[in-house]
């Protein structure tokens, strides 16, 4: 069976996500496992909680795909019968399965909850199912294989369905190939997708194998290098040249990589450099520093936040001299530069990012329209002002803001010297 | 054409969505959307940006439903071909629309870009097709019926696909029958999803219409009332009292309804009884400052807060006694009261929330796991402690703590007295 081309489908079973009332998040969640897999996906499908409409998904499945994972439709309710589907696709009876009870009673027991008949219901599974574990729920997933044809039905509450995927779903299709397709995945922060694609055009062109590939995210940019070969260690070897020569090319627009999140970074680079750091926002309202704390290793530098949306909450806090809100407004450059030094000072921090601006929908006028903001980042003494011109909504503006907050603080950190050891 | 039982499906159209790198939210828009009309909706589908695929997906599509929504593939460049795949449904050519073309024209003179022959191809609509105006965007959508079939075509971007859903197509489905779907969602905090379905278990069996259905969100749930009638007043007439009951029943448990957010009903209340607020946080770390100033209106009451991660942060700012701290901990009953008082006395505001708690996935020990969070809440003197014990990771922890003290400091705002006027 090496070497086979294999392709999946996505099907989501439930009422909820065809009234809309739930996002399907599961679909672009297996959707990426099979993608760095090498697992190609052609369609996904939604359908409601009715048995023929499963079973005729299944169908159309089955006829374009060699491998259809379903997610949702497991819960112990009488509503739940896409199971019997699966098991009527294939044409075997429902039986219970005793690895899917004793997991079962296992969990409930855990729990401190009582086992109700509904329970049981949850160990029927289709003959010949192979029982994938739920450590964060009861209902079972499995993987029933008939020939070429493989059916895997998972749970759908994602806290459920992605332990599960990540830890059982994926080795099993890794072992159906013999080839490894590997990603590897650059963050930039500081410049658009389309001023990225210009830059790499003809290279993503000629490149076969790895490839590249852009994908814009809400403010920054994803690069992403994906290599197909007989072993990891090969993969990896096609791979690293080319991160290396994008990394030369693209110098500090490559924020991190792979799992690095915009403030684990920040946040392992002031813990490296020894910046203690402090914020004080107006228009993102705490945001900023909600989004650095949820590095969780941030304790160790990050002492205070100000949240001064009231101008005397910037003079009492921050010590903004009264005369410069009054000569600029709190809207201005000078106010976001003494609002950082006044953070640094009052918080007795070696850094400070200070924020204010007209997040939307009111409170714009000509002169300084909604969108126009100013970040404010001092480190060690130095202090540097960024301007923002903002076009989004309220949520938008603020969550943009916070990512080029963040960015900015990782560029002046990036010029601090490392402290001697 | 009046009372014809109308169904739809939805199909998503984008390589990105098939590879995980973007969620499809526009299905649960639409979705939603559809629901609300009462149009019946049984299948969504999710092809990449492949001109066969496309237009079997159209094919089994117009098999099982009259209306064909679409979202992506409208782009102006060279992949985008689902257009024509539109056209070639339908058998008619494509051609340019004029009115398309002076749309976009007057959209990219707005924006101060130049037209490329790219943004012409964008105003090539299949022969017959009624333009949708893209307020947002250059790609103009389109409707196109041909006796019972109905192809709509949305750009896929949810900033250009919403408004031209909301403002064009809704009005245009609204139209096709005779009949009003009306719904009213009651927005509740403080009890779970399957405590509320025991209480009203019996009701929502016998309810025929309107009908009653819960839907759980993180750390809050919905409760749907849903009626059909031959107008708005009559499905109105039907909901009113459904919903007067369900107040009486619930109480305060329901915090708002439709369109209303827990911050927005908290920062309304607020404002009404005239009392100004501040915050102290620590493993929240400005989220609930943050969420709080989601509501456009909050400057009038909110004016501080502080980020006190550290402990001689909350020493410094709000002046928790140092003794408190070594006795208690920073985790403790205790802390969580000190921070709040204190809050609220250096900020001069009537009330304060304080957030401490152990967020994780470290720092929890026997005595304090992690998941153990305290939430503080000092109203005008008197002052309330929230001790939670959370099972999540540390966003899911921190997210439900911000919803928990919002919704304690709505509790205790209720008790407050209106102020003379």
């Amino acid at each position: 069976m090496k070497n086979k081309e294999w392709s999946a489908e996505i099907i989501a079973i439930g009422t909820e996500i065809l009234l809309g009332d739930i996002v399907n998040t599961n679909a672009s969640y297996i959707a990426r496992g099979l993608a760095a897999l090498g697992i190609d996906l052609f369609h996904q499908q939604v359908v409601g909680d009715n048995p023929d409409r499963v079973l005729d998904a299944f169908r159309l499945a089955f006829d374009r795909a060699d491998i259809v994972i379903t997610t949702g439709g497991l819960g112990p309710t009488g509503d739940d019968l896409s199971k019997e589907m699966g098991a009527r696709y294939f044409d075997v009876p429902m039986e219970e399965n005793q690895e899917a009870r004793t997991n079962i009673e296992d969990r409930l027991r855990q729990m401190h909850r009582e086992i109700t008949p509904n329970n049981w219901k949850q160990a029927m599974l289709p003959q010949g199912a192979v029982p994938l574990q739920n450590a964060h729920g009861t209902a079972p997933g499995f993987i029933l294989r008939k020939e070429d044809k493989i059916l895997i039905m998972l749970p759908g509450p994602p806290s459920e369905m992605r332990p599960m995927f990540d830890a059982q779903v994926c080795p099993y299709l890794r072992s159906l190939s013999g080839e490894v397709m590997l990603s590897r995945t650059l963050h930039l922060c500081g410049i658009g997708e389309s001023a990225l694609e210009y830059r790499l055009h003809e290279r993503m062109e000629r490149m076969t194998n790895p490839t590249l590939a852009p994908y814009a995210k809400t403010g920054m940019v994803d690069l992403r290098i994906t290599a197909k070969a007989a072993t990891q260690e090969e993969a990896l070897a096609l791979i690293y040249p080319v991160e290396a020569e994008l990394r030369q090319e693209l110098g500090t627009l490559i924020y991190g990589s792979d799992d690095d999140t915009l403030e684990s970074v920040v946040g392992q680079l002031l813990i490296k450099k020894k910046i203690t750091v402090s914020a004080a926002e107006s228009c993102t309202g705490g945001l900023f520093s909600g989004q650095l704390i949820n590095y969780n290793g941030i304790s160790e530098v990050y002492k205070a936040g100000f949240i001064t949306y009231a101008n005397e909450a910037k003079e009492q806090f921050l010590g903004v001299p009264h005369e410069v809100l009054l000569q600029h407004g709190a809207v201005s450059e000078q106010t976001a530069r003494a609002m950082a030094e006044g953070a640094a000072r009052a918080a007795g921090t070696d850094a400070a990012v200070a924020i204010t601006g007209i997040a939307g929908p009111g409170g714009g006028t000509s002169e300084k329209p909604v969108g126009l903001i100013y970040v404010g980042v001092t480190v060690r003494g130095r202090t540097e002002v960024l301007e923002l011109h903002l076009k989004g909504d309220r949520q938008e503006n603020r969550h943009r803001t916070v990512i080029q907050a963040l960015n900015k603080l990782r560029l002046m950190i990036l010029e601090e010297p490392d402290p001697e050891s």
